[in-house]
């Protein structure tokens, strides 16, 4: 049931084929000194890195760069970004590609002027940066659909010692004051990357989606935006260059984590706490590592989720309920899933990500315990990874 | 196709049945007078007032009220608001009631410090205020669901004399700041208005949807919401207090008309270009007037339509798709929804709403002519309106 609760999104997307000629127009209201991020160095190969940096001549910035964010952002790097932000006395951040660059920048932002642990106090006690701490503002120029940063306040920062990786949602400071949606800055992409983000957003759908058996307006969206998912990604997965295809996922992943779908549910994300402690011990790219374990996860919660998965299977994928049981329908989802799991060619169990037996143990002890329709045990845990391998 | 295009909605929601709470800490931020404004007189019945005046007491405003504001706003009752805007000065405000209201407070915002002709400029110009204009910002109290008015920037207003009812939309700096939204603060509504709000949603939607043959992720979110509509519509007709079907029809009426199904689709909003127009002719209740003629205008766009509605009929009514024609489908899709209005009980014809034969060149005449899949003549309107009666 939609319970009380706030929605609130004030970042400003500028969507298309064009949408990067508004990057002048979008920065011209913040001050001159701007820290520029990004990761790998692709950018500087497909013409973005070109883009951006004449839009910040265009508005007469200066800018410093941080390069080489990383897939999972440590927190030794979000340092680094820290000193520099400080050293340039930043005005913006402006993040150009994936979700983790986008959570890098949001990170940066909440840590550079904060006197104390940014760690401790973001990210474990899971603070948010007080009403007067001063933060810097982000702007984003995404080049990958999946992680829905680009729309939301969530940060994800890996601290390699302790191998935690810890997700942080920010309140509205941090929300990009604005966002460059060019789907065809994801067109240079390599495949598995657009698969990983594909499976991505689709675990976002089902990890808000498989809790409550209510009628809430959350799930009939959700419902919508899987529908639409499952038809652009097998139009992308045959001609990744096809427009209105990409269009449309980069366009579903913003609005599958920008907190619309999650009103009124109680979430589950229990997935991703696995995929995590995968990730941790792998470096499996994410969205691989929740496709991996996601057909052992939903077998393994269908008794308590049966309702949800009977009605996931109608609608979602078109199953006819004709003569069937919910048990049946239920299984049907699941195994609708699996399907489209191997169609795209994502990653159908975690053996071919680099999950060995002997990494269970760690693994599990790694994955925090929660749940959706079914409150997971370590040995929960345990089973489910090994149903993956 | 999703083109280019802007999305951006700074209004924050609070919504829930303690969402009045919020409202001290909401109208915090703006100085310290405000004008209310409010309809009929029914909220002081039911304690809604009550709650407003209290709240705006306990936020030390001194506040000035400018009542009556009718179903559909003429321009007369717009300048008396202005006068009274101008001499208290208002620095907020404050719409307390349906769509209507808030219209007509964001009517009354972008006219009160304009010096030249608002009518004119606004309405018939479809000009925007000035980058440079005052305006008042706005906020509202929403105590019906219909017309999405809460979270938009469109403002429709009647002006008498012509009998035209024009819409303009203001743009971003008169999308209301902040809208309360309690399902609770609805339940007092007579059944009929529920009902007529309920058409006015779907209708929304259906204006949207019915146009284009490409694949957009639009139609997929428009799908779910209509389906939301739908369920929920059937609780509500039998138990009009039931919180969670009334809250998750707030919720539609919201995202029916906040812009984000707009995107990528040319719409059609000829069904309210009629209804207008009959509007104009009988003061049927907006809603209603919408109901009366989509049976008919739907028949009539069959053939350039079919595709749409037999996919219509298919994920949002569910119609088995076996062995049936896109055209059999097409039919079933505008019969499911000719049943609909029916159950709900709405008009099922424009005869109810005070509409004969004679008047049927009045209402063509006034009719601005456009379309989704068909272009409409005159003689078109005409058409629909006989088979409507």
């Amino acid at each position: 049931m939609l319970g009380n609760f706030i929605y609130y999104n004030p970042t400003k997307l500028y969507f298309g084929n064009q949408a990067a000629e508004n990057l002048v127009n979008a920065i011209s209201g913040y001050g001159k000194k701007v820290l520029l991020v990004y990761g790998g160095g692709s950018i500087k190969t497909n013409g973005i890195y070109d883009t951006v940096v004449n839009a910040l001549k265009a508005a007469g910035k200066d800018f410093t760069e941080v390069s080489g964010v990383m897939p999972n952002p440590t927190l030794e790097k979000v340092k680094e970004g820290v000193a520099v932000a400080r050293s340039c006395d930043a005005d913006l951040i402006l993040a150009v590609g994936g979700g983790s660059t986008i959570d890098y920048a949001k990170a940066v932002s909440a840590s550079t002027w904060y006197d104390g642990d940014a760690w401790e106090n973001f990210w474990v006690k899971q603070n948010e940066p007080a009403p007067d701490q001063r933060i810097i503002p982000v702007g984003a120029v995404l080049t990958l659909s999946g992680t829905g940063s680009e729309m939301n306040g969530g940060s994800v920062i890996t601290d390699e010692e302790t191998k935690m990786k810890l997700g942080k949602v920010f309140g509205y400071r941090l929300y990009p004051q604005f966002a460059i949606l060019n789907p065809e800055f994801t067109f240079s992409l390599p495949k598995n990357q657009m698969v990983a983000g594909m499976f991505d957003i689709m675990s976002h759908i089902l990890e808000q989606y498989f809790s409550g058996d209510d009628d809430s307006t959350s799930d009939y969206i959700s419902e919508g935006l899987m529908r639409s998912l499952i038809a652009s990604s097998r139009v992308a997965i045959k001609d990744p260059k096809n427009y209105e295809a990409r269009s449309n996922i980069m366009w579903i992943a913003t609005w599958a984590l920008n907190t619309l779908i999650g009103k009124g549910k109680t979430q589950d994300w229990e997935v991703h706490m696995i995929a995590h402690a995968i990730g941790a011990y792998t470096h499996a790219t994410h969205g691989m590592a929740l496709a991996g374990v996601s057909g052992a996860y939903y077998k393994f919660i269908m008794k308590a989720a049966q309702a949800r998965l009977a009605r996931f299977a109608r609608v979602v994928w078109d199953v006819p309920a004709d003569g069937k049981t919910e048990e049946d329908l239920a299984a049907a989802g699941v195994a609708a899933l699996e399907a489209w799991i191997k169609e795209i060619g994502a990653a159908s169990n975690i053996s071919v990500l680099g999950v060995t037996e002997d990494m269970i143990e760690d693994i599990a002890n790694a994955t925090l315990l929660g749940g959706g329709y079914k409150t997971l045990t370590r040995d929960d845990v345990i089973q489910i990874l090994k149903a993956s391998l």
